[in-house]
């Protein structure tokens, strides 16, 4: 990052340069430039900006705000977060409000809503036109997390009798502002869904073409109720722009876009990365989040791991005598439980993550478990063997423990063997099956699988000392 | 799954039906019918129908590749994995490979050639011609994961003297073999990259507007160097369907195209996930990977975590008498050790993610510290309040075990406070110094801060001990 002239071009630079003659204009209150300017940046750099100036004074946020276009405003609105969104609302009138709430697409409008505090949801309400209101009011009844709760209205529809010339007429018409034009959909008079063209179909047929006859009538649609993680495999699988979301009876209601299809992968693969470190799934960014919050998706599972730690307790205390006998084998219950914890942890990410991918199905279970057993004798008797010279090598020779023997290094080797075999199948199997049961395999948390790992790691590693060692 | 009926119309059971058919007409030697259902269907679907034709038999599945036209060929060709890839080029005449090279986007062939082995490469190679050859071997030679190694060169590049009409003529001569028509790029005659234009603007325009007049100059673009994971941040950010890549002469040079980004993205945050889980990141999915492969993939984290655990050992040697005074302590050794890494990883993994996702910034780290030990002082709290009530009812009433006495329930309970406060802070802060360090903060694993906390844990544990209860 020292020298970035022989980088060529900079991105970074010439947004941080913009930035700085933005806040210029605003302290010499050169109101028009600003205002020019803010028309020609990018949405999502408005937002920014506005961002970082509530960050010093809400007040400012809010006088700049206004002085955004009707239609820019809404743009920008929808890509501010949630706190800002409320400032906003708090500082400008209803007149301005409805103005917004009319120009934002419906999808946008609905994950404002579901955020926003009631009463702030109230006033948005009040000042909506009764069509947006019953629109918003339908949106918010689908599913959390499904293809309805993400999808929006706003898309071309075109019929099968058109011609290309007609329908290339009705996109220029319509077509300001809905989410995407690439994509058309042709619907009966029922509204159900019966082929889709492009705008490169249309564009590489002649304006006399019927649509009927150039509409691709295979169409990849999903369904209100369909997971949004399955509508994101789709975009990925068959490479879309937009998907049609249909009902009960395959009448087209909405669809869903590319745009928020990223936004799904990031917060779906956010939400599985979580679960597996044990926190509870959050809707809300890192930064935006109180200690209170945090610690209230935190500490649920922590708890629970603490609690259920009461069997390594109890495992340890009826083995009393026997550490009492070859107190040794205390220093190796923390490398063995932690050998064991990580053979786990690393086969359940392996495997939560292919399932989300598609990679494997519930089906596969047998094939991951004789995949994961030959890795784990690979894994254990590489571990075991390095540990038995490590332990014969440094603890006897190097430290000079005495009590470390021959067959103390046997021991703990052969118990190695046994945890990591034992972790690995844990760790693969019970994803899989909590699939099959239905429950989202990434709620099967490395933590949980560590705290099973470590009780049965406790127990080889016993059993195989008071056996070997005949205490 | 078990009524269908009532769910509406149902995607999965369409295409199970359609492969069904395909089945059919390939016992029955249809081959007329089998090819047009084959031209009909997507691309990815053909794909993986051919996939698993393939694990019958490879050669069953080549002859139904080569009933495919020569441009669908090419298509269905770049959707296979690897080893199918590797099959059919096996099985093809040289005349058809060619055919094939010279149909599919740079960057599908760039892809395989990548994962092919050296000798196929090099058949591939033989049968390009040269334009192709030069342009793939230029492609190899960016960095991996940067946007010139995902980048396409098939995009449509207008002038901006150039009318509507004239660049709708252009779209229509040139677009069919281009991986994006929606986004238009405007250059100069030296190749530098002057301005956007989407299609939509251009329908929106009048026939005889000059492009100079309606592309927008303030483009998007990413750099041949730049790092995949920053490209994609733009996708997010900008809602974009195609960025431009210039290179350090600011020269237009290729496209990223928002379906390639999807792919990225998943790649990305399974390297994450399988960072964070202490693997080494695969560049195959898992049911392609063996267990000789994964073995090497998962053996140095544990090898390490393992040998690292030797300070652990030697901590709990240095406090054998005290240990010997009071055996109870032992036993909530594993459950200390246990909260240690669990809160540990949890900070970790929440810091890791919002560093990538862009929500926070290596400067932001005084702030998360902050946060961290505000979060840490309230689990902490909270969880050592019910070990110390938990520890007195359960351990010493209910068990009857009299060692455990307010005194020992109160030293454990105290530990368990230093712990998080400790974890937490390690967790969220080494992350970000890795990030500041130019290493990838994923790979601050989250086994890793498990073991840096375990030490530390004993640490805390035995010296609260010492001085509580005076062994």
């Amino acid at each position: 990052m020292v020298n970035q002239m022989s980088e060529g071009p900079d991105f970074d630079a010439i947004q941080e340069k913009r930035n700085g003659e933005l806040y210029d204009m605003l302290k010499h209150r050169q109101v028009k430039r600003l205002q020019q300017t803010l028309e020609d940046m990018k949405e999502f750099d408005v937002a920014e900006f506005l961002t970082e100036l509530g960050e010093e004074d809400s007040n400012k946020m809010a006088v700049v705000f206004r002085l955004l276009s009707k239609e820019r405003a809404a743009e920008v609105f929808a890509n501010l977060e949630a706190p800002e969104q409320e400032a906003i609302i708090n500082s400008i009138t209803d007149v301005e409000l409805a103005g917004i709430i009319e120009e934002m697409y419906v999808d946008d409008a609905v994950d404002m809503m579901e955020e926003l505090p009631a009463n702030v949801v109230k006033r948005v309400m009040r000042n909506a036109t009764p069509e947006t209101r019953n629109l918003i009011n339908q949106y918010l009844k689908f599913p959390d997390n499904s293809a309805g709760s993400i999808m929006t209205a706003e898309f071309v529809d075109l019929k099968k009798y058109m011609n290309v010339r007609e329908s290339f007429a009705r996109i220029r018409r319509i077509g300001e502002d809905k989410e995407t034009i690439y994509v058309c959909y042709v619907t009966a008079r029922d509204r159900t869904l019966e082929g889709v063209v492009t705008v490169k179909d249309l564009l590489l047929a002649d304006d006399d073409d019927i649509i009927e006859n150039i509409m691709d009538r295979d169409v990849i649609f999903a369904t209100t109720t369909e997971d949004q993680e399955e509508v994101s495999e789709k975009f990925s699988d068959y490479d879309l722009l937009a998907i049609p979301v249909v009902d009960k009876e395959n009448r087209l209601v909405g669809i869903v876009t590319v745009d928020d299809v990223i936004d799904v992968m990031e917060q779906e693969a956010t939400e599985d990365i979580e679960k597996m470190a044990g926190t509870l799934p959050s809707d809300k960014p890192y930064s935006r989040t109180s200690a209170v919050e945090i610690w209230k998706l935190r500490i649920p599972w922590l708890m629970f791991l603490m609690l259920s730690a009461t069997f390594t307790s109890m495992i340890i205390n009826s083995f009393e005598d026997a550490l009492n006998a070859q107190t040794v084998l205390i220093g190796f219950i923390p490398m063995l439980m932690g050998t064991g914890g990580n053979s786990g942890s690393q086969a359940s990410t392996a495997v939560i993550r292919s399932l989300s991918l598609g990679d494997i199905e519930p089906s596969d279970v047998l094939a991951v478990i004789w995949k994961e057993l030959r890795t784990a004798f690979l894994c254990g008797i590489t571990l075991a063997a390095i540990n038995f010279v490590k332990m014969l090598l440094v603890d006897a020779r190097l430290m000079g423990n005495d009590d470390v023997t021959v067959i103390v290094a046997a021991t703990v080797s052969l118990s190695i063997i046994g945890i990591v075999l034992f972790a690995k199948v844990v760790g693969s199997t019970l994803p899989i099956v909590a699939e099959k049961l239905g429950v989202d395999p990434a709620v099967m948390a490395n933590p949980l699988i560590s705290t099973i790992t470590d009780t049965v790691s406790l127990l080889i590693y016993f059993c195989m000392a008071t056996s070997l060692l005949h205490i």
